[in-house]
This record gives C-alpha cells, sequence and structure tokens, in this order.
C-alpha cells in the first residue's frame, strides 16, 4: 500500500495516495447481525445462549418444503434459474395474493428475490435516483436506513412516536416535505419491526393517496403479514396488503417470517409495470438469480399443509407472546410498544437499565454475564431507541420465558 | 398513478409528478440472463433446448456437498448465519488458500458471500464513492459495468484487444489514466470471461505494481480459478492469485464453476484489512447473510474428494474444449480467443454471419429455429462483439458437439 516512492508514469495520478476505503460504505452494522456474531463465538465456547436479538421462527420450514429441499440436492446439477425466479414459484406466490386478499395478481408482476433483502436492494436502485429523498418512519428497520445511504440516497426519519404508534401518517409526510423538499419515496413496514404496530385499511389507504399525489413512490415491506393478533373479528387479520390498493407500490414480502424459512434467503416483490423491465434487468446483473434449490422448494408452501404449518407457528408466538406479558411487571420495563404483529417485544428499558450508560452496553453485559442475546434500541432509532431493547418471542415460550429468568437474575444484580 | 387532482397538502410538492422510474436503474440486461428466460419458455413449451449460453458445468457438485446439503434440510430451523458467513466455512476457505497457492490467509479475511455477484456488490461500495472511475477490460464480463453503472460509478472500458490477450496492461491504465483521470479501481479476470485468456505471475505483478503506484484499489475475479488447460510443465496451472502478492487487493471467488454450484448463490471474497470491517457491515444490511444451507455444504468441498471431483469436472471440460475446437474450421468462425481458462469459446462470427445484421439477431435466430441457446458477443463488448458469441463449453461434450451440429444445419440454411 506505500506509495512513497515517485511514480515512473506520466499519468496524471502521479500524486499518488494509498487506495481507501469509500465514505458512502461506512455504515453502521446492522447490529442484529454483530450480536449473532458473539452469539456464535459464545456458543462455539460452550456456552449456553438463548438468542432472542434476530427474528428467527424456532419452528422452521413446512415439512413439504424441507423435503423438497432435500430432493433438489439429489439432483445432478442446480443451475442459474432465470432472474427473476423459477416460473412455478413466480405462479405460486401470485396464487397466494388470490388467496390471503382475494386480489388477482399476474406472476409476470412476482420478481423472486435473495431474501426480502434481495428485494429492497432491488427496488431502492429501480426507483430512485442519487440524491433523492426516502421517508420512513423511526423506529424501524435499520438496515432501510443504512442500504439507502449506501445508495447515496437521503433517508427522512418521520418521528412516529407512541402517538402516531409508531407509523407514517399523512401529517408527518407533509411536515417532512415542507421541512426537507420533495420525498421520492416511502417506506412503510405493517407490522413493522421493532414495535409491531400495524397499519389498517383507512390508514394505508390515506398513505397510498399521499403518495399518488405528490409523486412518492410507496414501498410496503409485508413481510410480517400474516403473523398477527387480531381480537376475534377483527377485519384484515393478515394485514392489508398495498398491492390491494393497486399496482404503482413496490410490495415486498419474503419466506422468512411466516413460512420460518430467514436462513433460506428467499423473498419477493411485486413490481409496478414501469419499473418491471428495470428490476428485472438489475436482478440478473446484481444477483444472477435466488438460490435454485430454496425456490424449488419455496414452491410448496402454498398447500394446505403449509398454510396450516404457518398458521400453527403463529398460534405460537400468540401463546410466547402472552406468556411474555404477564411477566412484563415483573421485568419494570415501559413503556412498551403494541407488538400487534410480527414477534418482537419493544421496550424502554426504563430504570431496568440500573447503573448502565446505554441499552447496548446493557445488553452486551447481559450476553456475556448470562448468555441472553436481545437487541439494543439504537439500532431501530438512533434518538430515542438508547435506552430501549428489542426482544424476538419467535424462539418458542421455553427459551423465551428462560430468557425472563436469566434477565430478572441480571437485573436484581445490577440493580441501582 | 394518475396525479390529475389538486394536492390538498400545502407541500413543496403540490406540482406533483407520478412516481417515476430511476435512471440508474435503466441498466441493459444480462444477456445470458434473457437467453436463460426464453430457454425455460420454450423448454416449458416441451421443446429439446441446448443450452450453452451460461457458465454452468454439467456435473453438479460433489456429492459430499450435495449430502450436507440434503442434510441440513432434515434440521428443523435454517436461521440466519453470522453476515460474514459460517466459522467454519471461513476456515475451510482461508486453507483452500494454502492448499492451493501455499498463501497463508487468516479465517478472518474471508467474507462469505451470496455467489460472486455478492461479492461485487459488497466490495464495489466498500472501496468505491459515486463518481469515481473503475476500469475494466473490454471485451468484459457485462454485469462489472452494470452493477457499476447502478452504483453511480463511471466505467472506464480498456481497448483491451487481441494484441493485449483481452486483457488490462499497465500502458493502457497509463493511456485510460491520462484521457479521464485518476483511477479509484481496477478490475481484473483471470481467467477472463468470455475470452479465457489468462494474466500470468508477471503479468499480474505488474498491473498490482500499478495500482499500488496509483493508489488504485485492484480487485481480482478469480472464480475460474483451477479451470485452466496448462501445457505440462507451465508454472502456477491454478491462476496466480491477488492474495499471493499482498492483502491490498479485494480478491472474489466463488463455488459457482470449479465446483459445479452456480445456483447456491455462494462465493466469497478476501477483504483487506482497511476495507474488512465495512465490508461486514454492509454485508449485515444489504444481504444479512449468504444462503445457510449452501454454506454448511460449501465446508465440505475442500476435502481430498471433493478436488479430485473438481480436477475431474476440468478434464472433461479439456476433452470437450479440444473436441469443439476440432470442429471449429467447419464453422468458418473467427478470429477466436485463446480459451486458456474457464469454458467459453469467444468467436467473432466472421462470415457465418451470414445475412444477419449482428449476432444478437443470429443467436435469436439460433434458438428459435434449431434450439441452440449462445449469447451474443454485444454482452461483452458493445464495440466490437456485435458479431460475435460466446459458447459455454460446460455443458459437456454430447450437449456440445450436438450444438455444433445444428448450428452448422442453421448455417447452411442462412448462407449468403
Amino acid at each position: 500500500m506505500s506509495s512513497d516512492h515517485p511514480s515512473t508514469a506520466s499519468s496524471p495520478a502521479t500524486a499518488s495516495a494509498s487506495a481507501t476505503a469509500s465514505s458512502r460504505g461506512a455504515v453502521p452494522a446492522f447490529q442484529v447481525m454483530s450480536v449473532l456474531q458473539r452469539v456464535a463465538e459464545l456458543r462455539a465456547q460452550g456456552r449456553d445462549v438463548i438468542s432472542l436479538c434476530a427474528g428467527e421462527p424456532s419452528g422452521g420450514a413446512p415439512s413439504a418444503v424441507n423435503r423438497a429441499a432435500a430432493e433438489a440436492h439429489a439432483d445432478t446439477a442446480l443451475n442459474y434459474t432465470p432472474a427473476a425466479g423459477l416460473p412455478q414459484l413466480r405462479a405460486a406466490i401470485a396464487g397466494h395474493y388470490a388467496h390471503w386478499y382475494g386480489t388477482q395478481v399476474d406472476p409476470e408482476e412476482v420478481i423472486v428475490t435473495t431474501g426480502a433483502s434481495g428485494a429492497f436492494l432491488l427496488s431502492f436502485l429501480a426507483a430512485f435516483d442519487a440524491g433523492d429523498r426516502v421517508a420512513l418512519a423511526s423506529p424501524g428497520y435499520p438496515a432501510y436506513r443504512n442500504i439507502l445511504t449506501a445508495l447515496g440516497l437521503q433517508v427522512v426519519e418521520l418521528p412516529s412516536g407512541e402517538a402516531a404508534r409508531y407509523q407514517p401518517t399523512p401529517e408527518l409526510l407533509d411536515a417532512a416535505e415542507a421541512e426537507h423538499g420533495r420525498l421520492a419515496g416511502l417506506i412503510v413496514a405493517s407490522p413493522a419491526n421493532p414495535t409491531g404496530t400495524m397499519l389498517n385499511r383507512a390508514e394505508l389507504t390515506a398513505l397510498h393517496a399521499w403518495c399518488t399525489e405528490h409523486g412518492t413512490r410507496l414501498i410496503s415491506d409485508e413481510i410480517y403479514h400474516g403473523i398477527t393478533y387480531p381480537a376475534p373479528g377483527e377485519p384484515d387479520p393478515r394485514g392489508v396488503s398495498a398491492r390491494e390498493l393497486g399496482t404503482d407500490s413496490v410490495v415486498i414480502s419474503s419466506f422468512s417470517k411466516y413460512w420460518g424459512m430467514p436462513g433460506w434467503r428467499v423473498g419477493w416483490l411485486l413490481a409496478p409495470p414501469e419499473l418491471r423491465a428495470n428490476i428485472e434487468a438489475l436482478a440478473g446483473n446484481v444477483a444472477l438469480c435466488p438460490p435454485h434449490a430454496a425456490q424449488r422448494a419455496a414452491a410448496m408452501a402454498f398447500d394446505d399443509a403449509a398454510y396450516q404449518f404457518g398458521d400453527l407457528q403463529v398460534a405460537g408466538f400468540a401463546q410466547t407472546r402472552a406468556a411474555l406479558l404477564e411477566r412484563l411487571p415483573e421485568l419494570g420495563w415501559g413503556p412498551v410498544a403494541p407488538s400487534d404483529g410480527a414477534f418482537y417485544l419493544y421496550a424502554q428499558l426504563g430504570t431496568a437499565l440500573g447503573g448502565f450508560p446505554d441499552a447496548a452496553a446493557w445488553c452486551a453485559a447481559l450476553l456475556e454475564e448470562e448468555g441472553v442475546a436481545l437487541t439494543p434500541g439504537d439500532d431501530f432509532d438512533a434518538v430515542h431507541g438508547r435506552q430501549a431493547v428489542r426482544l424476538s418471542f419467535a424462539a418458542g415460550p421455553d427459551a423465551v420465558l428462560a430468557a425472563v429468568e436469566r434477565i430478572l437474575v441480571f437485573q436484581r444484580r445490577h440493580a441501582a
């Protein structure tokens, strides 16, 4: 890397510098992934760690999906698939919109992606140019912000506090546009990560109308659809899809959550007609194709048995959620976000923070001392999340209740 | 999408426009992926298609790898792995550098990625800021150019013709820097796609020295290492790795080619120390992690049996290559690139183009009429590739020789 010796070339770069890192690449780590790394290290040392930091359902995939994956690997060669995914999977995903939402979707709208992550990247590239402003709620999924930043986009964080149930509103968008200028995009997530709050039909319709009126591209992250805890008789129990409101939004979802397949890296997006060709071309260049065996297997995720399996997992999350909420008074955390969907508890630590300067320090100590991995809240909200934590209860009641016991021990030890 | 009605909000965007597509997302399709799409459609219609358009080895993965993948799917839950990959896989890949190159690599240098594609994206983001210039040889792998463009980087194509054996040289770099200004990066591929030419140790060392002197980040795509056709006793028969010359280059490779696992989407990069933290943080945000089961399986790709399997595949490619080269005079193509490595024949069609305006039209007609899929050369070189084709001979001798017969029929039918 040294360039002390003079250049011998008569080029404009004779006053040479070492090759450097980019400034845009200096994004914060998604802390969930850093915590997972530490969990892996501790487990490699033989430590007994309860990992509640990531959104990883404990029940795994439907059995027909696992069977299909194993069979795919008995084949000789797993080649590239078309960039937009295997035709049978695109058709199966299209059918899912008829089944859950009563909405007819053309398989051509469906682009299979390498997880929802792949869908974020492709849709941000296809919809936005460098310098464009994209709004999102804070707290929110940190990778939205970090991918947008890496791609040279301006992130406009909407201060969606408790009063707005942690979701964007037309009023917040008006205020943001007045302050920052035209918004090229709005990302919504319902159920939201980390708060679990949802947009009902009227709320999503109002946001969609605002976007239509302002020439703002709506990107709807629906990865937690189906993982909801509605009261009996509540409308739209799976969540409302932006696709029900028209074809002009980018709809993103995945097999990672309802179908329990986070490590498989298969998701999808529904592309508005005017973005479809560009997204497909980007996909073929940026990713070539999503994983082949996982695609073949995922096509098996839409029969009655697979939906029954998914619903059973959700019933399990509901039980774990109820058990966890029962222990909340003992933990002394609060305020706590509603958790109407998804499988996270997002809570301010309050007095439970004890003598720690912030939740990051608290979480690090909890992991080292008691072998419980939570995610510090500043990952989701740099301003108001510094004393908050996110706990994933997707790991099931045994793991979660055992973690609660360890957390109580930890909190007693560190009580102020 | 209509915004005919006046906005009700008193925001700066009242003169609203519809949400649009980005300009940077309008990259050309990677034509290989478009051709694959057409191959899938024709096969769905029952057509017998010989697909020589993509770099897909016909022999599949080593059996221990397939076995491990099937076993991974017998597990209950396939969760996220650490963003940089499973520790055992990172260690196994590090060991590969000792085995093939006699170079000690720390597992911490290894970032497992979602195919080499994932490694391109992460390294381009980590090494270059928008507006930076990155040089590469033309003809070359089109996705380099298209990913760079989508990320707002300036592509500087080096006119690496037959005289330079289709590779960059210090002289070409001097000329490019004199014309365009400072080069932030240089991408090299040896063996190259589509031409198969290689950089020997002296050539790669000279390019590395030029980069060191000019503060240019060298990115070495080594995905075709091991797939080479050296004369007996030739030095560096697997290819020379930029990692042998120091830790300052980004080295990229994959399981897709030598190990026959294109659809698995697992590759890796070796990260220079000063880029490592940023690449890992980007990976955790942009991709979360590479596919879990494929990672577990890929860790089995480094024992004696797996290397023997790989070498056997390469011996097969060599036989197919020899058989194909024997038929070249009949085909009447030329000039033909050397094909010293990888498994492509890149050739000007010459008089075989017949009455077609370009190779794209020729390839489209060949696919529809005879069911043989090749890739038109303008995918790799917009200037000199318009009358060239790339033929992948990784599909094995039967497929390739059957394709030659069909191509001869096609050429006779369309002879001028």
